[in-house]
């Protein structure tokens, strides 16, 4: 995916002494915690659906789940 | 730190049918590319310094700086 604000915070490093910085790819999280309930299947299951359809762009944003156990 | 934003996308959500989530915290990252040259630890120290000064807004934000190695 294209990221231009990350090709601009590049851009703006470089000209400000950070030449060895080659690349900037910006992005968000969400951190989502659930109550005990659903197993890690159905809750990864629902997670996928939620960033592709609720919390991503899938047009111009790439996305990933990631499901952690609690601490 | 507060999170409104976090806070509307929790009760939004939960308005949509998933009152098991029970809170989401958002925000931003910059995966920071360098060439090498610098030691791990000179690399922490800048992007430490860069993620204070330039990246993050500390009164509003934390943050967190993680070093990895090359793929």
């Amino acid at each position: 995916m294209l990221d231009p604000q990350g090709r601009a915070i590049t851009k703006a490093l470089q000209g400000h002494g950070h030449e060895d910085i080659v690349d900037v790819r910006q992005g968000k999280f969400f951190e989502i915690e659930l109550a005990q309930g659903d197993s890690p299947e159905g809750v990864r299951e629902r997670l996928e659906r939620l960033a592709a359809e609720v919390l991503a762009n899938p047009v111009i944003e790439d996305y990933e789940v990631t499901v952690l156990d609690a601490p």
